[in-house]
Parts: structure tokens; C-alpha cells; sequence
């Protein structure tokens, strides 16, 4: 894309009411829009890095057999009465609203109860199991406190993944199934040498749940990580019975602070039992259906990038999510130059490499600011002197110097390597 | 994708409570679920149509300059005061909610306010206009009436791009550019014959707004078509006078029931002066930014289609919008018919042909009954019968007649033609 179409500009300052970093340099570089405390619009930058985090986990979730819905935001009191979770007293993030009719409606912080629901029509006998279920779709909580910028929000995008299973065994087999995609996401993000599985609180059905925690200084959990073992524990679950359960020793541990950027949760019956999921085995008996819950919101991970790989200068976008793969820099010069620009942006593009084009009649100094701002993974600049000895410059976003390179060594480093 | 994975079925009954023949047809199939009156969730069949649905409008609105972001439905209600259209009485399909601390929210109806109030942020001067900007969002409107299945939700997704140009003249072209890409959207998406552009209700700053409306039964809408210049009038704006404006004979036009799937309006100034949204020209001068907006449902085109098209043995899709493009009907026999129906849907995937593979251990009546309620373009039966002939069966859903054919005659009737 062509920046001088860009409808963004990046801005100097970052407005006076935002205190965290990640919301700071995403308002500042163009990429969200704050409507207010916790609720944020995606704009054209920002919204490609989200949907390319949303790709990443779209594919492995239908790696592991997921199969995509979209439920509604709109929830019917009656339904989540079955469950004893409609009272504010009882689900803390609620934010109602009514019908025309009076009747009141709730806004889904979470999707257990009419996904539930939604497989009643569809699970009958054990042939019918296991499945998994899955969304992106926006979640409402109506948090109390909201000031960690896309990490926490009001009203956020959520994968969240629900599985069907027959039996414990079943639904464990399918647990490490998606544990093991949950590593793969991570890493493909960019924060998998950061990001360790965390043993939290568990629930009625099961010691323990897991969350996978961002090691990061915007994070608001305390976390005690092992770092030989490559685990660790939530604070509010660490009692000397826990380590002992775990095979910890509390020496060995380092107090950390951690974003929590995944969760799974085993919720055995939990919802099956009293919205009456069953179903029936070869021998005709009746069963609860066992589920479990999954959850990773895109924008928080996002949030987290920010977070923990920005510098001085910016974002550092990974490859795999950066709004752009190449930043071309074109300093305005001859129209040689801009022909040269234009011909390496299609040759670019026809490799499937996706480009930002900075055509714009702007001083070289804030070309590159905006650059180092934007935090695309490769910049690449075209100038009368670059053009003079018939190479580019290249630089990554990771490193301070820049390089001369010819063109077939240009789209040699720049090449993708899967 | 095989079917006997696909966690939905198919029902032969249609709900009780459902009284709108899309809504009936796409639960019957599996597509949709209805949380409650004009609420409903997308199934992965369901999901499969509206995300083409959605490809197609982003290619069309990519095409002509739009800028893909993302808002929220969380509203404030300073921004909507300064508009006047914050109270039920101005605009009456608000659900309200509210923060911990009390202070009210909306759930956005549309958004004219907030997008106006970013693009403050980034146009300043002539130079940093036109543009255009879209997004596919979910719209919450309190309906008093929602008997429509997805033709009128509650809560939908609704593609809405806005314009901003320097003059009336720049809006203008600009608005011919879009209405021509609503004529290849409907066009695509299978409703191009029977879809009218409508002159309707203006509004302060136009004569008329203009409306797609396809010729529907279950419309709600009442438009004169003149069928001859391919142009209509809604009939909430239909005086001597406006037939006069337009040139239209009253004794040549034809009453009908339309959908309204598209429209799109002048807003002038309406936003852009009380929000100050305002550029300033090459001498220095401030103007008010000229404004339009231009919507499609993708939900509500999905759910006219059904009504469009259907007959009485189910759904029929376009092709473009279809869930898949081929239903392979295995019989099951023999290991060899399975072997063949196997390699069948590895072949046709590997020429990117989507595929809907019927592998479930059923009666053939069922499988058959299934397809044509589903509605997938091309049906291919694998059996027996076919193997010992060394053919396929190929039936379209529009046609009534299978046709025995080999394997080269499958590949290059089935092919996509661009």
C-alpha cells in the first residue's frame, strides 16, 4: 500500500490520558483509536496485525479438528439463570440491557451457556462426540478498572475454544492437543521464548488450571516461574502444598510479573449437568458430555508484542504478525528513483511479500522515525545514492545498521523461509 | 471437509417459533441458531456463506480506495449529544447500558459520530483528502418487530463505508464509484437480476438516498419498478411530483415487494459541522468535509438469497457464496467406492475446489435430501454403480437431472471460470 493513501499519520506525543506503553505507541503510530477507558477501534495498521494474530490461531485451531462459529454478543436471561450465573453477584463483568418490552438482556463476557445450548440440538450418542468448537468474536466484560491500553479491555475480540469429549480420558487427550497448539501460537507470535505455561486457581473440576503467562512488566499477575523446568505458578495458587504437588522447590523459583495471554480451563460438567448435555453410549446409558474451555484474545497478545518487544524508538513487529513484511522508503529525488521504488513494490508484491510504500514528500529524518515508530521487520531504502551504485538499503527493525545489497541479495534476506 | 466430522445436522422440522422461510430453511440445514427473535449464531456451514459474502463486499470496497478498519459497539454519550442523537425519541433503536460507575453507554446503531471523530485526528488540510473507510461490524438495534430471520436482527453484521471528500463534485464522483461496486456485489453474489436501485426518502442534504431493494416476498418494503429503465421508486417517496423529477410514468411501473440489501446516503455536512470535521484549501480556507455512507448487511443479503432462491427441496446457493462448492456423495460399498471417493476429494482440493464430502454411514434417500437442503452448486456420486462404468454422477442443485460423466468432463464442467 502506497502511505501517502494511508489515511493514519503517526503523532509525536501520546495523548495525556493513556498510561500504558502498548496503548501509547499504537495510538502514536496509527494503529488504534481510543473511544474511551478500555475500548478501543482498530485502524488500518492496527487491524491487519490483529487479523493476522486471529490467522495464526485460526490455523491451529482447525489443526486440532476445531470447527468455526460465530455466536451472538445478546443473551437471554433465562438461559443464564439455568446456570446461576446471570446475577451480578455472580458474574462480576456483566453489562445489561433491555428490550423494547422491558425484558432484560445480558452482553456475553463469555460463551459457555449457549454453546451448550447450541450442541443440545446436535449431540445425542456417543457417535456424535467428540467435537471442538470454536469463535472470534467480541466479548463485553464491564471491568471495574481498565487502564493497561488493549490488554485489558471493556469490549475485546476472543478466540474462544470449547471441546466435547466422552470421557476424562477423552477430554485429557484433547487438553494436551490444544496445549500443544497454544506453544505453537505463542511461538508464532513472537513471544514463545517469554511465555511459560502457569498453574492457576482450578475450579470444581480440577486441582488446577493453566494459563499461559507473558513474562512482562505491564502484566498484572505475579507469577513464580521455573526456568529450568520451564513452568510456573500463579502467586494466588502458591502454598507449599501446591510445590510439593508439583514437584517445585520455592528456591528455585523467580518472581515475575506476567500477562496472562491464554487460559484453559476444565470445566469436567459443570455447564452439561444443569443445561442437560448428554449423551447416550453403545450400551444405551446416559452420560454428562465432559468439557473444557480455551481462550486467547488477539488483541491482548497483541497488546503483549507491544509490551515486551517495542524499543526507544517503537514497535518491533514479528514477521508473522506485522501489519507490513517490507517498509520501502522511497527519498524523493528523480523520477528514476520513484520509477525504481515503483518497480520494486510490484516485483515485491508478485513475490507475496506484503509492502508498505512511504512515497510520501516528507524530510528522510521523519520517514525514518515514523519507520522506527510503525516497526515494520524490514526497511529498505531507494535513494539517487542508493540508485547510484544500483543497490538498496536494507536494514531490519531488529538492528541499528543498515546495509548496501544488490537486488538478488535483497530478495534473498527478505525471502519467506517456509 | 468430511461431513461425518461436521458438528451440525440436518432437521427435517422447522422450529415452532420461526415464521420466515430464510430462517426456517438455514436451521433446517444447520447454518444458523436462534438465541432469540432477531438474534441469531453462525454455524460453520452458516459462517462458511457469510465470511463469502463478506470477501466479496471487501474485494469491492478494496477496489475502490476503501480503508478497512474496525470499530466498537460501545458508545458514549457526550459524542452522540452533540449530534442530537443520543435520546430514544431522535434515534429509537438504541440498547443503553451502563458502566460500574453509572455513567450510560449505547450500543452502536451506526457510526457516523465516532468515525467522524477519528478521522479529526488525520485530515487537517486539502492534501489529505478523499478518502474512504469501511468495516464489517456488528450493529445493535433494539427492534420492536424482528420476524425476519436474519433479513432484520437485532444484532447483525453490517458492512458501513463512509466518504470524505472536499466539494460536493469529489462526493459525487466518488458516490457513482460505489454504487457501480454494489452492482458487481449483487451481481456476484447471485441477486444482480432482481436487485433495483431505488430512489427513496432523502434526507436534509439530498433529494433522494438511494436503496438497493431485490424483488422479495418476504420483503418489507413496498418500491415501483419501472422494469424497461431497470430503476425503482420506494413508495414512501413516490409523488407526482418526484415521478416527474425522475421521469417515471406512473402507469409503467410494476408494484413489488423488495429487500432493502443496499443503500446509500448523502450526509453533506450533517456530521462533519457539529463534530468539526473540516479541512483547509490551498488558501487557507476552512471547509466542512462532505460526507456519504453506504451500507450492505452481509446477513441480511445471505438470508435474501434464501428467500430468492430456495425451491422446495431446500437452499440454493450461488456459487460464490456457496459453503462449498461440491457435495461428493459417497455410497458407501465397497473399500474401493471409498478409496475413489477419498482420492476424488484430494484431487478437487488440490485444484482449489472446496469440498463437502457426504463419508456418513446413511441411506442414500437421506444423503440426497440432505444435499438439495444444503445447497451446495455441484453434487457428485460416487458408488458402485458409477465405479464399474469408471464415471461420476454430476448433478447441479439448479438442475433436476444427473449426468454420468468421466473424470476429465467433471474436472472441466466443475473448473472455476476466472
Amino acid at each position: 500500500m502506497r502511505q501517502s493513501q494511508l489515511f493514519t499519520k503517526t503523532r509525536k506525543e501520546a495523548p495525556k490520558d493513556e498510561v500504558s506503553k502498548n496503548a501509547e505507541l499504537l495510538i502514536r503510530a496509527g494503529f488504534i483509536h481510543k473511544e474511551m477507558a478500555g475500548v478501543y477501534s482498530f485502524l488500518p495498521l492496527g487491524l491487519r496485525v490483529l487479523n493476522n494474530i486471529v490467522g495464526i490461531i485460526r490455523e491451529e485451531m482447525n489443526e486440532i479438528g476445531g470447527q468455526e462459529i460465530s455466536m451472538t454478543a445478546l443473551q437471554d436471561k433465562n438461559l443464564w439463570q439455568k446456570t446461576d450465573r446471570w446475577d451480578d453477584d455472580k458474574m462480576d463483568v456483566w453489562f445489561k440491557t433491555k428490550l423494547k418490552n422491558d425484558s432484560e438482556l445480558g452482553l456475553a463476557p463469555t460463551h459457555e451457556e449457549p454453546l451448550t445450548t447450541i450442541m443440545k440440538n446436535f449431540v445425542a450418542s456417543y457417535r456424535d462426540l467428540p467435537k471442538a468448537v470454536y469463535q472470534f468474536q467480541t466479548k463485553f466484560r464491564n471491568e471495574m478498572r481498565a487502564k493497561s491500553g488493549i490488554i485489558r479491555g471493556r469490549e475485546f475480540l476472543m478466540k474462544d475454544l470449547y471441546s466435547f469429549s466422552r470421557d476424562q480420558k477423552e477430554h485429557d487427550e484433547f487438553y494436551q492437543l490444544a496445549k500443544a497448539a497454544y506453544v505453537r501460537i505463542f511461538d508464532r507470535v513472537g513471544l514463545g521464548s517469554v511465555t511459560y505455561p502457569t498453574f492457576a486457581l482450578g475450579g470444581t473440576f480440577s486441582k488446577y488450571s493453566e494459563e499461559f503467562q507473558t513474562i512482562c512488566d505491564a502484566g498484572e499477575d505475579i507469577i513464580y516461574v521455573d526456568e529450568t523446568k520451564l513452568v510456573a505458578v500463579n502467586k494466588e495458587t502458591l502454598t507449599p502444598e501446591v510445590l510439593a504437588d508439583l514437584g517445585l522447590n520455592k528456591k528455585t523459583l523467580v518472581e515475575k510479573k506476567g500477562v496472562e495471554v491464554g487460559n484453559i480451563f476444565n470445566l469436567g460438567n459443570k455447564f452439561s449437568k444443569p443445561l442437560e448435555l448428554f449423551y447416550v453410549d453403545d450400551k444405551g446409558e446416559k452420560h454428562d458430555v465432559i468439557m473444557g474451555c480455551y481462550g486467547i484474545g488477539p488483541g491482548r497478545v497483541m497488546g503483549t508484542i507491544v509490551e515486551v518487544l517495542s524499543d526507544a524508538k517503537g514497535i518491533v513487529w514479528p514477521r508473522e504478525v506485522a501489519p507490513f513484511e517490507a517498509h520501502l522508503i522511497e527519498m524523493k529525488g528523480s523520477e528514476a528513483v520513484s520509477a525504481a521504488a515503483e518497480k520494486l513494490y510490484r516485483d515485491l508484491n508478485k513475490k507475496g511479500i506484503t509492502v508498505l510504500w512511504d512515497d510520501r514528500d516528507t524530510r528522510a529524518g521523519e520517514k525514518f522515525a515514523d519507520a522506527d515508530l510503525i516497526g515494520i521487520p524490514y526497511r529498505i531504502v531507494i535513494s539517487e545514492k542508493t540508485m547510484k551504485e544500483n543497490k538498496f538499503e536494507l536494514k531490519l527493525r531488529t538492528e541499528d545498521e543498515a546495509t548496501l545489497v544488490d537486488e538478488a541479495t535483497l530478495f534473498q534476506k527478505i525471502q519467506k523461509t517456509s
